[in-house]
């Protein structure tokens, strides 16, 4: 039997979406969780009517359990809840996506997300398993986010005695005057490519160059790109533009 | 009946992958495509073990069709091929993530991704069909890519007649000269909170007003952070350490 269903009445609109979704035979469409921030996929699962109607009006991702046969919140046990900012349909109205802000890890493992299995495998034909030191290397990391481990790993590299000449990135870590420095330089040559009309492709190039040389500097203050990106979010979302709250928070 | 197997011998440890895995009673898993640079979620699917492993031996995103009960791989009508750099499983193997980068649209109706759909319902209750002048309002935007289209919608807005003070935003815009400045100015501020141990908060402030700065600067010369993104992931993968191409990119 179904669960019972919320009166759909809370959330503006609700009842028009959620007669536009198309249910699978066994009455579910499936979920998958984003971090709105990072865009890291958190977790997938299903839901049907009652589970999209509740996290609409709770806010609060919620599911239903094709073994469990019910309706459960996530978080309700660990206190793990999801925040759920906006959720998006399909283009055949058959799946969800949460964007979502998690209160501590969305896996019941404790991990962050559900994706840090060991049995990821390469296209290039490498089974990693095995052959890893961080469980991180395990999850779907995108390019800023594998940017920033491949830092963060440098930084823990340099607790070992070396072998050879130290990496560009190690010696930055090493050197923060340096790093200083070239975040002025690269900050300069980034705006060159507009002042002298450089090109497109340089200005990625130089762009490149700047985040890359800033993310050194934000690893030695043991800042993340997800705070970074979190405050973005924070100026927007409090504003309504970014820019405003941007002005505001300059102090001079 | 199953789809034929091809033989399991071209990726190595695909055997073992493939039977780690816990399909559904209909013998399948479900299907999350990522891009790989920007984190935006493509496209929803599934998977039968045939699927995943033509997936794993051509490169090329591949599911199977619950509607039409067969195999079909993406692009092998439109020529919007999405090649999958890797692929990995959740913690309870039943979902599977293609972190992929796609030749074109993603989705049957051309659009971007599949989740373009105008049905999207914010939890603030309100229903944004109808309401918006941007299709790309609706697809899950991550707070990367809402700022860089917050950056975009206020250079078109330029176009029209402007009511009262322009936004800062629109202000940079209209003076790359200042936005140039700012970008210098802004890069010697998160430089300083390193310089003057101004804390964590300050320096994730710091590199946000940077980041923002740095945006409009790529939009006035018509570069999207997805090319920088590609950039740093091109060299990342040529050279297995970012730092090594980034110094090899250098004149000087
Ligand atoms: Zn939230
Ligand atoms: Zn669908
Ligand atoms: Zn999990
Ligand atoms: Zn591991
Ligand atoms: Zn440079
Ligand atoms: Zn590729
Ligand atoms: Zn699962
Ligand atoms: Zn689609
Ligand atoms: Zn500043």
């Amino acid at each position: 039997a179904p669960a019972l269903v919320q009166p759909e009445t809370d959330v503006n609109g609700m009842p028009q979406f959620l007669s536009k979704l198309k249910f699978s035979q066994d009455g579910l469409v499936a979920v998958i969780v984003q971090h709105i921030d990072t865009g890291e996929v958190l977790m997938q699962a299903f839901a049907d009517r009652a589970a999209l109607n509740e996290t609409l009006q709770t806010r609060l991702a919620t599911f239903y359990s094709r073994s469990r046969k019910g309706r459960w919140c996530k978080g309700e046990t660990s206190g793990a809840f999801i925040h759920v900012h906006k959720v998006f349909v399909d283009c055949d109205r058959d799946s969800i996506i949460y964007l979502s802000d998690p209160i501590g890890p969305s896996c019941h493992t404790g991990a962050r997300t559900c994706w840090f299995s060991e049995t990821s495998l390469s296209v290039d034909g490498v089974q990693e398993a095995g052959d890893h030191t961080h469980h991180a290397d395990h999850a779907p990391q995108t390019t800023l986010l594998s940017l920033e481990q491949t830092i963060a790993k440098r930084r823990e590299a340099m607790q070992q005695p070396s072998e050879g000449k130290p990496s560009w990135t190690a010696r930055l870590l090493g050197n923060p005057e340096l790093a200083c420095k070239k975040v002025r330089e690269e900050a300069g040559e980034l705006c060159q490519t507009l002042e002298k009309s450089e090109g497109r492709e340089r200005a990625a190039s130089e762009m490149a160059d700047l985040l890359y040389h800033a993310m050194v500097l934000l690893n030695l203050q043991g800042v993340s790109m997800e705070e970074v990106l979190r405050e973005l979010r924070r100026r927007e979302g409090v504003s309504g533009v970014v820019e405003k709250a941007s002005r505001q928070a300059k102090p001079q």
